[in-house]
C-alpha cells in the first residue's frame, strides 16, 4: 500500500470524552469515528488492525472444526420469546418494532437464532458433535456507553455455539474451544491470562474468562505466585484460615464511639487494627404467593472482616439466599436490631436474624462489633461465650492480595484484566427451552449440550492497545498492526536515489508477502514520524539522501529508543528478519 | 475442506413460501436458512459464495482506488434528519428508539454517515478525490419480503462514496466506478448488462443499472440489437415516430360502444387495430398554501395510443407534473369530463384541463377515443379538425419491443434482469443537505462533489442462481461456487485404493490453491452426486473401485451431459486444465 492511495488522518488533540488512552489514541491515529454515542465507524486504518483479529479468529476456529456462518442482526422477537430473553433481559436489549408491528431484536449474541438452526437441521446424534461461529455485528444498549471500543454499544463479537450429544462430548467440545482461545491470543503477542470465572444469568457450571493484563483494565483478576491457579474476583475462593479460633483473652466491653459508624473509623478511635474490626451487613429475602406478593420477610445479618469486601456473588449462592435476595430497609433494621446502620452487630438484637459469617471472622477472637446502639461498639466480643456460632459459616468475601491460593499452593496476587474472550459450558438451558432435540442412539429424542464462546473483536485492538502504547502511541504486536512495516523516504521528491531505494524496498518486501505502507504523502520527516508513531507500525525504515550517499538507511522498531544504521543493500533482509524474530 | 469437517444439509423439498428457483434452490442445497420473514441465516456452503463475491468486489474495489471502512448498522435518528431522509423516506426504513428514547434507525445506505464523516475529516481539496466503501449489513423493511436473498429485509451490501473537487472530478470518478463493475461482473462470469438508469429520488443525473439477464428477472431493461444503448424501462427514450402525421381520411363519428370501457374492447368491437385507438389518463395537480391546504387544483388529461403504458418516471418529468401528481379523484372527472372512466376522451370537455399526448399519439390520425358519454366512443378523430393541437407532445409511454433505438442504430428489444449494481453521480445533494465543504483552491468553502455506488453482495448469488441451474440444482460458475471441486470415492470405506486416490488428489489441489472438497461422508452415490448437483459444484471427480482398477477414474463438469474417463494419473493435471479454461 501506498500511504498516497490510503486513507491517514491522524489528530494532534483526542476528543473531550475519550477517557481511556485507547480511546485516545484509536482515535487521533485515525481508526475510528464516532458516529453516535457508543457507534464507531471504523476506519480504513482501523479496519485493517480488525481484519487481522478476524483472520487470527477464523483460522483457529476453523483448525478447531467449528464451521462458520453468519446470523441475521435484526432477529425475531418470537424466537427470544421462547428462551425467555426477550422478556428477562433488561433495556441492554435493543428491542425494535417492525412496520407490522411485529417485535425484533437487535442481537447481542445469537443462542436463539443457533439452537433454532440446531433443531431445524442436526436430527441424528450422527451429525454431532458441530460448532457453528460467525464474526458479526452486535449491539447492546449500555446505558453510558464509554471508552471507546471497550464499551461501544455497537461492536462485532465472534461468537461460537457448540451442539453435542452428552456432557462428557460438550464439555470436550469446551476445552476443544478454550484450547483454540489459547491458540488465538499467543498468536496476537499479547499477555493475558484464563481465569475461572462465574457462569452467571447464562447457565451451565464451567467457565472462563480470557483477560488482557492491562492496569487500566476494568476486571480484578487474581492468581497464585505459585501455581496455575487463576479466577476473576467473583470467582477467586477466599480459602477458611488455618483453624483452631483462638481463645478468648478479653472481656465484652461496650466502647463508646462517638459519631465513628465505619469499621476503620473506630479502628483509628481505639488504636486496634482494622483486622480485628466486624463490619455488619444487613440483607433480607422475601416470600412470596402466587400473585407475586409478598407473605413473608427474613432479615440476614452477613459478618465480614473489617477490612474485606462482600462478594455479591458468592453471596447469592448461600443456601437461603440463592433464590434472590435484597438489602434490608429502614424499618426492618431498626425493627430487628433497634438502631442505624454504622452501630449494628449480632449481640442484643430485638428479634432473631439468619447469622451468616464470613470463613474469616468465624475464626476471630477478642474482635470489635456494633453494640446496636448509637455512638456505641462492643470490644473484646468472642463466639460462643458472647453470642451463638453463627447459622452459616461460608465464603462471603472477596479475596485480597496474600490470601493462600485455593489450590493450596502460593499466595494470590491480584492484576487488572480487560475481558476479551469468554467461554461457557450451557449444558441444555437453551436446547430445553426451545425443546431443540436429536436423536440419540436409542432412538430417543435427547437435548442438546451446548457451548457458547465469544470473543470481542473489535474491543481486542483497543484492550491491545491499552496493554502496548507510550507517550508518543500505539505500539501494535506485529500480528496486529496495520502494517507492519512503513518505509520513511526523507525528501523522496528532491532525490531520485530516495525515491530509487524506498520503491526498491517496497518492492521487496511486498513480494515477500510483508504487510508494507510506503510514506509517499511528501511529509516533512517530523510529521511523518509523529503519524507511524502515533498508528504504532511496529517496524520503520527511514531513507534519507544523505545516509544514502554513505550506503546506509535506517531501522527503527517502534519500541527502540534509537535507530540502528543499516547498509542499504542489506535493509530488505534485515527487516525479514527481525520480523521473523 | 473435507466434507465431514463441514456443515451440509440438503433438503428433497423447498419450503412452501420459495416461490422463485434461487429461494427454492439456496435453501434446499442448505446455504441459507430463514429466521424471520426476509431473514435469512448465510449457512456455511451459502456464505462461502457470499465470501468469494465479497473478494472479487474488495480487490477490484482496492484496485479502482477506493479505501475500505466500516460504518455503523445501527446510526443517530439526528444525522437522518440533516439529509432530510429520516423524515422523507417511508416505512422501508427501520427506525429505531434506545433506552435513552433518542432516534436511530438500522441503515439501507451510509450517505449520511459518510458525508458526517467527510465533513470532519477531508478539508481541503489536497486530500481529494477520496472513495471510502463498506461491505456491510443493511436493513430495508419490505412491506411483503419474498424470493430469498433477491428482496430480503437484512441483506449485505458494497456500498461506496466518492467525493471529489468539482462536477468533472466526480464524473471521472463515476466512470472509474463503472470500469470497476464491469472487471466485477465480468469475473463473476455471469451475463449482464448496464444499462441507464433513472437517478429518481436519490438525486443527480447519471446513473447506471447493472443487470444480470434472467428469464425470471423483475425487471424490464432494453436494449438496442444495433447498437450498444441498454437502459432500464424506466428511462429508456421512446423516440418521436417519423413524421409528418398523415392526413385525415375519416369523418367523425359518434360509435356506440355498450358496455366496451377499454381500449382492446373497443377495437375488438369495431373490428380496428389496437394501435388505432387512444386511451385517456386523468392526473391532477395541487397548489398549497403555506399551511399545507390545497388552494387550486389542475386536471390533466394524458393521451396515450391504446397498446402503450404510461412511464410514471417520465411523468414525473413532464413540465407542471414534476413537482408532483396524483390520479385525479372520480368527482373531478365528472366535473371536468360529465361521465365516468372507460369513456373519457380529449373533446367535448365540460371545463379545461391541460392536454399531454404522447409523441405517439400526436402523430395519429384518424383514432379513437372516448366521446365523454357513457357506451359511446368516437372515431375518426384527427387533431386540427376536431381538437386543437395539444398543449404539450412529450414522451411518456414504455417503449415496447420494435421501437427505434434512441440513437438511431437499430431496434430495441427487451429482455428481463436482476439488478445487481447501481452506480449514481449525486452531485452536491447530501454535501449541501448536511453542509460538507472542504477548503477549494481559491481558499474558499466548497460543497463536495458526490457519487455513490452499490452491489448487492447477497443479492448477487441468487441472481447467478436464476441465470445458471437446471432440474438438477445450481450450476455456479467457478469464481462463485462455494467450492470449485468436489471429489467424489465411491466406497471409500471399503476400498484402500479408493481412498489413497481420492486422499491423493485431494491434498494435489489443495497444494496447487484449488478450493476442493472431498466428500468422505460415506453417502450412497446416488444421494452424494445429488447433493453436489443441487449444491451446483463445477467440476466432480468420482473415484470408483472398479474403474480404479482400469486404471480410470471419471470427470464431470455440472453442464456435462455424462461423465468423461480419465487415467488415474493424469486426472490432477487434468481438472488444473478444466480451471485455467
Amino acid at each position: 500500500m501506498k500511504a498516497s492511495q490510503f486513507y491517514i488522518n491522524t489528530l494532534k488533540e483526542a476528543p473531550a470524552d475519550a477517557e481511556v488512552v485507547s480511546h485516545q489514541l484509536m482515535t487521533r491515529a485515525g481508526m475510528i469515528k464516532k458516529l453516535g454515542a457508543g457507534v464507531y465507524t471504523y476506519m480504513p486504518m482501523g479496519l485493517r488492525v480488525i481484519r487481522k483479529v478476524e483472520a487470527i479468529v477464523r483460522e483457529e476456529m476453523n483448525r478447531a472444526g467449528a464451521v462458520e456462518c453468519v446470523m441475521p442482526v435484526v432477529q425475531p422477537g418470537e424466537l427470544w420469546s421462547e428462551s425467555g430473553r426477550f422478556q428477562t433481559m433488561g433495556p441492554e436489549l435493543l428491542r425494535v418494532k417492525d412496520r407490522h408491528e411485529r417485535d425484533f431484536v437487535i442481537q447481542p449474541t445469537s443462542e436463539e437464532a443457533v439452537t433454532d438452526i440446531a433443531r431445524q437441521d442436526l436430527r441424528s446424534y450422527k451429525q454431532l458433535p458441530k460448532n457453528l461461529y460467525q464474526i458479526q455485528t452486535k449491539f447492546r444498549d449500555e446505558r453510558r456507553p464509554r471508552f471507546g471500543l471497550m464499551r461501544g454499544r455497537e461492536f462485532v463479537m465472534k461468537d461460537a455455539y457448540s451442539f453435542d450429544r452428552d456432557e462428557a462430548g460438550a464439555k470436550a467440545s469446551y476445552q476443544a474451544m478454550a484450547k483454540a482461545y489459547r491458540a488465538i491470543f499467543d498468536r496476537f503477542g499479547l499477555t493475558y491470562r484464563a481465569v475461572s470465572a462465574d457462569s452467571g444469568a447464562i447457565g451451565g457450571d464451567l467457565s472462563e474468562e480470557f483477560q488482557v493484563i492491562a492496569s487500566t483494565g476494568e476486571d480484578a483478576i487474581v492468581y497464585s505466585t505459585g501455581s496455575d491457579y487463576a479466577a476473576n474476583m467473583e470467582k477467586a475462593e477466599a480459602l477458611a484460615p488455618a483453624g483452631p479460633r483462638p481463645a478468648a483473652t478479653q472481656a465484652l466491653t461496650r466502647t463508646p464511639t462517638p459519631g465513628k459508624s465505619t469499621c476503620a473509623d473506630v479502628a483509628e478511635l481505639l488504636q486496634l487494627p482494622l483486622t480485628q474490626t466486624v463490619k455488619s451487613l444487613v440483607l433480607a429475602t422475601d416470600e412470596l404467593n402466587e400473585q407475586g406478593e409478598i407473605v413473608k420477610s427474613q432479615v440476614w445479618l452477613l459478618l465480614l472482616r473489617g477490612d474485606h469486601d462482600m462478594n455479591e456473588i458468592k453471596v447469592s449462592k448461600v443456601p437461603g439466599l440463592d433464590k434472590g435476595f435484597r438489602f434490608a430497609t429502614v424499618p426492618e433494621i431498626l425493627a430487628h436490631f433497634g438502631t442505624k446502620p454504622g452501630y449494628l452487630g449480632p449481640i442484643g438484637l430485638k428479634q432473631p436474624v439468619k447469622l451468616v459469617a464470613d470463613r474469616e471472622v468465624a475464626l476471630m477472637a477478642d474482635w470489635v462489633c456494633g453494640a446496636n446502639e448509637e455512638d456505641l461498639h462492643l470490644t473484646g466480643v468472642n463466639w460462643g461465650r458472647d453470642l451463638p456460632e453463627p447459622d452459616l459459616v461460608v465464603d462471603i468475601r472477596n479475596v485480597v492480595a496474600g490470601d493462600a491460593a485455593p489450590d493450596g499452593k502460593g499466595q494470590l496476587a491480584i492484576e487488572r484484566g480487560i475481558e476479551i474472550g469468554h467461554i461457557f459450558y450451557l449444558g441444555t438451558k437453551y436446547s430445553v427451552a426451545m425443546n431443540a432435540t436429536f436423536l440419540a442412539e436409542d432412538g430417543k429424542p435427547r437435548h442438546f449440550e451446548m457451548g457458547c464462546y465469544g470473543i470481542g473483536i473489535t474491543r481486542l485492538p483497543a484492550a491491545a492497545i491499552e496493554q502496548n502504547h507510550d507517550e508518543r502511541g500505539i505500539i501494535w504486536p506485529d500480528a496486529l498492526a496495520p502494517f507492519t512495516v512503513v518505509i520513511c523516504p526523507v525528501g523522496m521528491d528532491r532525490s531520485e536515489a530516495v525515491k530509487a531505494a524506498a520503491e526498491a524496498l517496497y518492492a521487496d518486501l511486498l513480494a515477500a508477502g510483508v504487510d508494507v505502507i510506503l510514506d509517499d504523502r511528501g511529509e516533512r520527516p517530523g510529521a511523518m514520524f509523529a503519524d507511524w508513531e502515533l498508528i504504532g507500525v511496529p517496524h520503520r525504515v527511514t531513507i534519507g539522501d544523505k545516509s544514502l550517499k554513505e550506503g546506509q538507511v535506517e531501522y527503527q522498531h517502534r519500541r527502540d529508543g534509537e535507530a540502528t544504521k543499516v547498509p542499504a543493500g542489506d535493509i530488505a533482509a534485515f527487516v525479514k528478519g527481525r520480523l521473523l524474530a
